[in-house]
């Protein structure tokens, strides 16, 4: 018995950053989000002798590996299943170099395989709830195109839902990798510390009209409302972070200049945006047209830099 | 007839970042700062042919002098004395390297010497509603030691008062100048384009709780409560600008890169906090026994770093 699933990445216009409860992973605030093309997860479960987590062809024995077969265990209880030996075996085609969290896909392609295992009977706002316990980013992986995952207030009323699987819009994501470096705060210490800073109340105050701005920018199939409404959501998840006592920020000084790269950019003409998440990595939202343009002058900017392009992907699928 | 006026410049730990009316340079928040000893102006009006402004010696006929004499012209009004024609010579002793903004100390020192020159009966409470007339922080300028200028309600409620003017805290400010370059845009601008954000209205709303924490902290000669205050307020103000519609930022990938030298330094034990003001520079503020080991770091991290120690300067005062 082996199941296969394949999920892709997913990233925030309209940020998840903070937890009612870190044990089911309830947000604070509703998400909405952008699957993408270029990144994906692909994972197999099979019966095993044994419990066993292949990442990349390697084998975790690691805090992953307790994470996967944490979350498992919890599947299990969830669905009254014993504790079968299960071998996972999952691939992350998420590049390094994308600076995007692989968790989204990874959590969304094993919650997937999870249920076309045991054959459960699920549909994907399940599906979504399921993932979601996983990685709460990953309730948003479900989905193709654009997907929204609703806070809802408790394990039942918290899951993602697609807003529009197949968008016109001309939408492209440039992953800019500025810096390797593995980040010293992790997403879950982060959102923890960012929670007392003075503007975190207020931020959240107003999540509900943001999420309703963006859905109208996507319905409207307007990129500037769009763009401009994604920054300033990222800049707030990060005005947020520099003003948490003690103070923290993800930016790195490359972060900067990328920043006023962005901001010169659109000096000229050249329409973009950038949303940043728990790292020094930006991604830059643009039409088509102007890729070719925003990839020059960052490459000729930044000695070590590596930009991948991306656009709408498809929501999760079973593979055998 | 010539009088002379020193003044000296002041860094604000609760910042002044909005005008509620530009022209009368009424604030739309009270502010505290740290008159400082190491830069000053010294500024002489006498009796001219016509009227001519000097600055380090060099006769200025830009925009400085225009704006220099529309000042005079402002307070000769308001004393009911007639335009006459006046020689301005002004000797600023903030070096560039400051990375501070010298119109503090340069229109206190002009407001005190248009006082003397003209023999009038003026306060200091009036001196220092003359001087926010000519720039906001200039009205605290007026005082050394600690001062706060409370926002009031219009031209004779706004002016500063003095806290402490001989604190005994053990409390130093190495300014750091990261990039001489001028900066792109200037606090007018940059506090009117504040306004917009979201967050500006819960930062204002803080204004009062800030000040107080701050004073109790004074009062109570607690540097580390006086330093993570001040390093709030500045990263609210930069928090407030990158999340202004459109961003800004006066952060520069050096301005990054000192503020995770602060963390690290405090990470260490050697206690000190940053306060950043509308430009990429920082100030450190530190008890003198880290002076050392803080220069030590900023000058082997930094290839082009110039660092000013400054502690608690004296009040305006008349030379001659």
């Amino acid at each position: 018995m082996k199941k296969t699933a394949r999920a892709h990445t997913n990233i925030a216009l309209i940020k998840y950053w903070g937890k009612k409860n870190a044990e089911l992973r309830l947000p604070l605030m509703s998400s909405l989000s952008m699957t993408l093309d270029a990144f994906y997860s692909e994972t197999s479960l099979e019966t095993g002798q044994q419990n066993e987590f292949y990442l990349n062809n390697q084998k975790q024995s690691d805090q992953s590996a307790q994470r996967v077969f944490q979350y498992l265990h919890k599947l299990q209880d969830s669905f009254g299943l014993p504790y079968d030996a299960l071998k996972v075996s999952s691939i992350n085609h998420v590049p390094t170099a994308a600076g995007l969290a692989s968790s989204s896909s990874a959590f969304a392609a094993l919650a997937a395989s999870f249920c076309a295992y045991y054959d459960l009977d699920v549909d994907r706002k399940m599906l979504s709830r399921l993932a979601r316990i996983g990685s709460g980013s990953a309730s948003r992986s479900i989905y193709g195109g654009f997907a929204i995952w609703q806070k809802g207030h408790d394990d039942k009323s918290s899951y993602a839902y697609p807003l529009d699987e197949k968008p016109a819009m001309d939408l492209h994501l440039l992953a800019v990798e500025l810096d390797q470096k593995p980040k010293k705060l992790s997403s879950t210490k982060g959102m923890q510390a960012a929670q007392n800073s003075p503007f975190f109340q207020p931020w959240l105050a107003r999540n509900d009209a943001e999420l309703n701005d963006m859905i109208a920018a996507i319905k409207n199939n307007d990129f500037t409302k769009l763009g401009s409404l994604a920054e300033l959501n990222a800049n707030e998840m990060h005005a947020i972070n520099l003003t948490a006592q003690p103070e923290f920020t993800y930016f790195e000084p490359n972060t900067i200049k990328a920043i006023k790269l962005v901001e010169e950019l659109r000096q000229q003409g050249i329409e973009c945006y950038y949303t940043i998440d728990a790292g020094p990595n930006v991604k830059i939202l643009t039409p088509l047209k102007n890729i070719k343009e925003i990839k020059k002058l960052f490459l000729s900017e930044f000695s070590n830099v590596k930009i991948i392009n991306a656009s709408f992907g498809p929501g999760v699928s079973i593979l055998d």
